[in-house]
């Protein structure tokens, strides 16, 4: 028969996934023999089981939680509802991944009329035994019975009026006793039924309260932005009581064994005399610092310490505790990992292997990925944020702080940043043609358009701050307003922005660049010498591509070309070439554009030296490289003197319905070669040149995109061959390179055999992947993602996290498909999920080569590979 | 070694792929004992050797062929070359399939100035070997030598006009000596070199026009619309000549056993006196009747029959044969199975099994199954088709005939019908409001959208004729005017559409309206018998649903409840819901569609009594109920009383990027449940009714459309199930019913297993599957794809029949992982491919257990799943 109950000497620390983080580290302290106070744990499967019962305890689940509370009977010497020697006990959840969105605690459950005589005579304090009940009543009605706290509150509240009491501790133990009488009567009226005065079934409807709480909203959305899954089902801890509060010889305290906030190796921790527990928790009471325990019970804090170490030796990590002093005795409460910042983190991690507490294999895994973003991004100074006044919350797209006047315009931020002023971007949404002022500005802020955003993107790309989608600003970029509320923002006032939280402040806030310290350098050295995938950037221009080396990148995964069509400079002969009615003025414009593509190249080639530089082909369709708006179809016809009737004419010509489904992509190529040729002549030029001019050796990885059908991928290639095969002859100079292909289709992911025939490569573009395999287009589906979370269909935003069991499923397939018929293929990923570290992980698995991202993710996504690696030779 | 050339005494019929199709029914011809010149077959195995070669001729190949060269003189008794008795032959190409567009013949070849001689002693006729001469080095110049025909014209006319002659005959044997030599000079000219006399480098020279014709460009087209694989290659076939032109005992002619136009059991054909096989075919002279042939030449004429039956029985077929007579001796040159109308291989098919020829099996495969599509839609009256002038081209959209004026507004043809005209709609491109004028109107006609656009799917709905895609003419909607060049049509003028074709035709063409023959109805009831493969129809109302069942529907297998929510009564409710602020008053305007949809649902329902019908809940995304155009959104504002601020601001919040990819199917239901709710109580109470009433045990089958996820379904599902178990509860009915999803995004397919623990039955969505797989917009690519068939990226159009080895990969994927999760799954498909013969087939191997069609394609799909059933049989 199944087991679902565990005294604390039954278990271990290994066990967390039955009973618990909270009650496998109670059984791990029992079992190493600290002082715990005893008790037992009812399994997490108990809680599932009470789900699939319909919300009921099965009778042999009960019959174990009493046998384990007689056994707990026995250990203390003490008895439920006895009123000699009252056993009462604390109830807590206990999942395996910490919640706090939970029930989380009742204290002295066992008190009722007769009980409470017990505490007193054994404390000799009447009025502390009343006042424990008055508590225990309360609280059990609040979390058990779910009458509203505000209830119990104006009883008390009403009491001390009445009684002339300006503090709690004034009522007298007789005073206390009229409320608990009242509180009974309040249970009665809002339950219809009487408090419970049996400990035992005080104890089963606390416990079921518990489990009822695994499913409230609060937790449900903390598994949700945690991803944590649902099924796992939360542990009951029932403990025997401890007394912190018992006089000055008694008290209470939570400590970390080093810093959370910096990692420095010392206790760190607060502590309060005569309190118990919830008190520091609660920040009822100011605590003292732990350091004054040492004063306060020297014996105690020695042997405090001492458990600390062993603690920490025993999990070989940083330990954060709760303990409770009785009369002179210590209890252990709790220990876990404690929660940390980046740079304790990272400080924590290096020291443990320099004392030879962990290896360093073990310490890359001490880092949280993502949370190295904070090392990399400025950000507030703690003390201004304290003081920030919040307007509004938008998607966290581009981490980082910022601070600085609001332009509307991408021109106007430009003069502004010219004229030594600090520059918020904020745009209803942003499109290429703004790419100056998001240059220039800290930070950008848009009403409109998800994470994967233009500005999202594009801000990502740079590593400059950005909140994206923030709905409940309306920005008027034609009167050069922004509205929050009643409230009006001109031109000119001060915002700042947090993109690491989506959270947008009133007014400035000073912000602050953390350095990239030693220990940072050391951690990154170990995780490269640990993983075996590559770590790529996608980066268009040199200044990206130098960041990336920089951040450690080794090689770009994905460098599109038309980003540099849309500079100022370039987008005429764009136009010019979309306007063409012929091919011979599309070669003409197309010329034009050859020298800016090459030189571009070059700077590019340059800064990456021997780094693989993977090459896109053109993939937009060639309508986001024209207005739309009768207005600017109108502006730019005069600027570029074409008659607004030709343009417009165009403008519709090129529309389309569902442009991401459209006349992009490859398909460009087929209809007209000569983008690719021009394309293909500028990188291979690019590449020439350089091998005379500088001996390098440049190796391009051109590659084209949208490719869903292998005869498509060899019409352009052989295009493409055709043009550097001139090249080459023109010049009298060959070069390597390679041919390869986006997998971004679903039908390329089915075929990926037959296009790996024709393919050097492939690299999976799994942001368009992810839309078409989900039929889900990214610029339209920002709120169904979110409604999706809130209604748990999705457990993960699959833009963000690949979608293992479809888009997936396509990779693996593909993976296989394109080695089977092409064993030495080269296999990256360069979708925006390539900065993912569960992603990365997944990347590690199937057996890609790279994975690629923006810079700035770059040194997440190196940890997050060496992770993978350490985690896949486990 | 492998053997390249076949004598015809050493192949059979069965060596199709190897020989062709002439040169294998040479052979067979030759075995069985018939008259047939000598000769031997390159075969097409040569061809592609000869691609792959780099366009030559392998040595060994060379030699066989002049090995064959050689028996065939020692059969003829004839030399190659030879003055005394000179071989002379023919050459022709034989692919697998006949393909018009391909080099066909060339005849006389071995001709040269001293065999001239030898043909002129041994016929007697020196005028009849000059002028063989002569127009061997046309053909051979125009054909092999590619000179422009005109070129030789130029100077045979120039000739006749210096010698004053009024007919080709009038040329005198000294004056084609004449034009032979300037024909020698021509081709000096124009190729610099001279004319071949060495009959062999003719041969060889001839032969390799004949692989080279393979990939010419009317070759290339005419595969791609025929769907014939590019790399079968055609064989090459040397048949010593024969001449029916050797004076009036001798002629030629060509012959089917049966008639080709209405099936007739009678010799059909035609027969010239002294005339070479060409003659007929070009339509020089014009033939007489077979028939005469019995009084001209009797006894051969009944040799000629006793042939004609021998081989109709021989092949079981219908044969169409060509054959010489000379001097008084008959001689075979072709037979193949013989093209036919419709009703003629309806009347043959039947005609033939009750002769015992064929059995019913064999008598299903001898239909073409989209060729049916002839005896069910109104074609055009010969006569006036003949006289007819065609305007323009677009695509086949909707087959069948229709001549009407010219509308170009619903409206506008709604009122022209009721005053009695018949009525041409025409349209930039239809939208669901155009519904009541498509209705109206004979046929349809846009300029603009693809096979699959709103006008084509609506339109092969109705079994309406319609030609969709018409870039060659502008339509201004607003002038009321259509542009064809330089003509303009105004609104009342007539024009005809031939939908089967795409064409357009100037003013009005007589219809007929065939019947469905007793021998239909007899192939169609043996097409019944022998198919697994159930077929459904789409239909969305009881009109359409009757049309199916008399079409021998089995059931519906998609019902759009959307295309309901259009109809004049209805939209303005579905309007005032879209623009409802609050769950409330959503439902309150939902509520007002209630009985629509439920009586919609029971006119069904009736009709089809226990056939099944799978009902789609609301599927498109809420803007297309919502005008676009500032214009449009006035008017409607002021006719629902709503501000146009409200109502355009409506508009921009639901706009999306990529309609395909966003807010639709079952993501509709995520957001609104309550729109499932109504229509789950529509289609439940409808059959809760019928039930009460009739005493109708309807088995409503619920397709929750758009899954991509499991819990996605498990959630709608949810809803669903809620809403059937009130009205049952409500009702105190319970009637049976299913609940399935569409199988329509990629990651569905991918994910089947745990899509199916949730769905009873899955519908694959090809038309979106196919969209998504590719990341193809079916609205916008229309353009590409027929590029993409130019360019030889596709074979076939994936919209039209599914692509195998993408589309149809994902189909098979579910069809496993759906029957491993839920074994008896029902498994049906209803995209637009339902009604395609080759998909059927990949159905029925797949093992789905029916397909859904528009009601006209169901006798198609009838058809076309015998013909699977007995190919899989084989």
């Amino acid at each position: 028969m199944k087991k679902y109950v565990y005294s604390f000497n039954e278990g271990s620390k290994d066990m967390k996934s039955l009973l618990g983080g909270k009650g496998a580290n109670l059984a791990e302290m029992t079992k190493i023999g600290l002082p715990v106070p005893f008790g037992f744990t009812v399994t997490t499967e108990a809680c599932n089981k009470y789900y699939d019962d319909g919300c009921a305890i099965a009778e042999g689940i009960v019959a174990e939680i009493f046998e384990k509370l007689s056994d707990l009977e026995n250990v203390t010497g003490k008895k439920f509802g006895d009123v000699g020697n009252p056993l009462l006990v604390s109830v807590r959840s206990g999942a395996v991944f910490s919640m706090p969105g939970m029930m989380d605690t009742i204290l002295n459950l066992g008190l009722n009329d007769d009980t409470v005589k017990g505490l007193s005579a054994l404390t000799g304090n009447d009025r502390f035994a009343h006042d424990s009940y008055r508590r225990f009543i309360q609280m059990f009605g609040d979390i058990v019975l779910e009458i509203p706290k505000s209830k119990f509150d104006a009883i008390f509240d009403a009491k001390k009026e009445k009684e002339g009491c300006s503090f709690d501790v004034d009522l007298t133990t007789e005073h206390l006793g009229v409320i608990i009488e009242e509180y009974k009567k309040l249970v009665r009226s809002e339950t219809g039924a009487d408090f419970p005065l049996d400990p035992k079934d005080q104890l089963m409807e606390a416990i079921k309260a518990v489990f009822r709480s695994w499913n409230n909203d609060r937790a449900i959305l903390y598994r949700q932005l945690n991803n944590i899954p649902s099924n796992l089902g939360t542990a009951v801890n029932v403990q025997s009581m401890v007394f912190g509060n018992m006089g000055d010889t008694s008290g209470t305290g939570v400590a970390f064994t080093r810093s959370p906030v910096n990692g420095e190796a010392k206790i760190f921790g607060e502590f309060l005399v005569n309190a118990q527990g919830e008190d520091v928790v609660a920040g009822i009471r100011t605590p003292q610092p732990i350091s004054e325990m040492a004063v306060a019970f020297p014996e105690v804090y020695k042997d405090f310490t001492r458990i600390a170490e062993l603690l920490e030796k025993h999990y070989t990590d940083m330990q954060d505790m709760e303990f409770t002093v009785e009369r002179n005795k210590l209890f252990m409460l709790q220990t876990r990992n404690g929660k940390r910042t980046a740079a304790a983190a990272v400080k924590v991690a290096v020291d443990m292997e320099k004392e030879g507490l962990i290896d360093k294999k073990t310490a890359v895994t001490r880092l949280e990925p993502a949370q190295i973003d904070q090392l990399l991004h400025p950000m507030f100074d703690a003390g201004g944020l304290a003081k920030a006044v919040k307007l509004a919350k938008g998607l966290p797209a581009s981490p980082g702080a910022a601070t600085g006047k609001i332009y509307f315009h991408a021109k106007d931020a430009v003069d502004a940043v010219a004229n030594g002023e600090k520059v918020v971007l904020v745009r209803q949404e942003t499109s290429p043609e703004d790419l100056a002022g998001m240059v220039a500005a800290e930070g950008i802020l848009t009403a409109r358009g998800g994470m994967t955003s233009h500005a999202a993107v594009v801000a990502r790309g740079m590593g400059k701050c950005c909140v994206a989608g923030c709905s409940e600003i309306k920005v008027s970029e034609d009167k050069k307003i922004m509205e929050v509320g009643e409230r009006k923002f001109a031109e000119g006032d001060y915002i700042s922005l947090d993109g690491t939280t989506g959270t947008v402040y009133d007014g400035q806030i000073k912000t602050v660049t953390p350095e990239l310290s030693g220990d940072f350098g050391t951690i990154m050295k170990w995780a490269d010498e640990i993983r075996t995938l590559k770590v790529r950037t996608n980066a268009d221009n040199p200044r990206d591509s130098a960041q990336a080396v920089e951040f450690g990148a080794e090689g770009i995964g994905l460098c599109r070309t038309e980003h540099m069509f849309f500079e100022e400079d370039r987008i005429p002969a764009i136009r010019r070439m979309i306007l063409s009615d012929t091919e011979e003025e599309r070669r003409k414009a197309l010329a034009t554009l050859l020298p800016y593509q090459k030189s571009d190249f070059k700077g590019i080639f340059e800064v990456m030296g021997d780094r693989p530089v993977t090459i896109r082909l053109l993939d937009p369709p060639l309508h986001e490289f024209l207005p739309h708006t009768d207005e600017e179809i109108k502006a730019l016809a005069e600027k570029i003197n074409v008659s607004a009737d030709k343009l417009s004419k165009k403008v519709d010509e090129l529309h389309e319905f569902n442009p991401m489904l459209g006349h992009r992509g490859c398909r460009l190529t087929v209809t007209y070669p000569e983008i690719a040729e021009m394309q293909a002549e500028a990188i291979i030029m690019a590449a020439i040149e350089l091998k005379k001019e500088k001996n390098m050796d440049i190796v391009p990885e051109i590659m084209i995109p949208l490719v869903g059908i292998d005869k498509e991928l060899s019409y352009v290639k052989k295009t493409v061959l055709e043009t550097i095969n001139k090249c080459f002859e023109r010049e009298g100079v060959t070069v390597q390179y390679l041919i390869g292909t986006m997998i971004e289709v679903p039908r390329a992911a089915l075929t990926a055999d037959e296009i790996a025939k024709e393919a050097e490569f492939f690299s999976f573009g799994t942001n368009d992947l992810t839309q078409m395999t989900f039929g889900f287009s990214r610029d339209d589906t920002g709120n169904i993602i979110k409604e999706y979370r809130d209604k748990l269909v999705f457990e993960e935003d699959p833009f963000q996290t690949i979608d293992k069991a479809g888009v997936g499923k396509l990779l693996k397939m593909s993976v296989e498909l394109g080695k089977a018929a092409r064993p030495g293929i080269k296999l990256g990923i360069c979708g925006e999920h390539g900065g993912d570290p569960q992603t990365i992980e997944f990347c590690h698995d199937i057996g890609l080569n790279y994975v690629s991202c923006s810079p700035f993710r770059v040194p997440i996504a190196r940890l997050a590979a060496a992770q993978a690696a350490v985690k896949a030779g486990k």
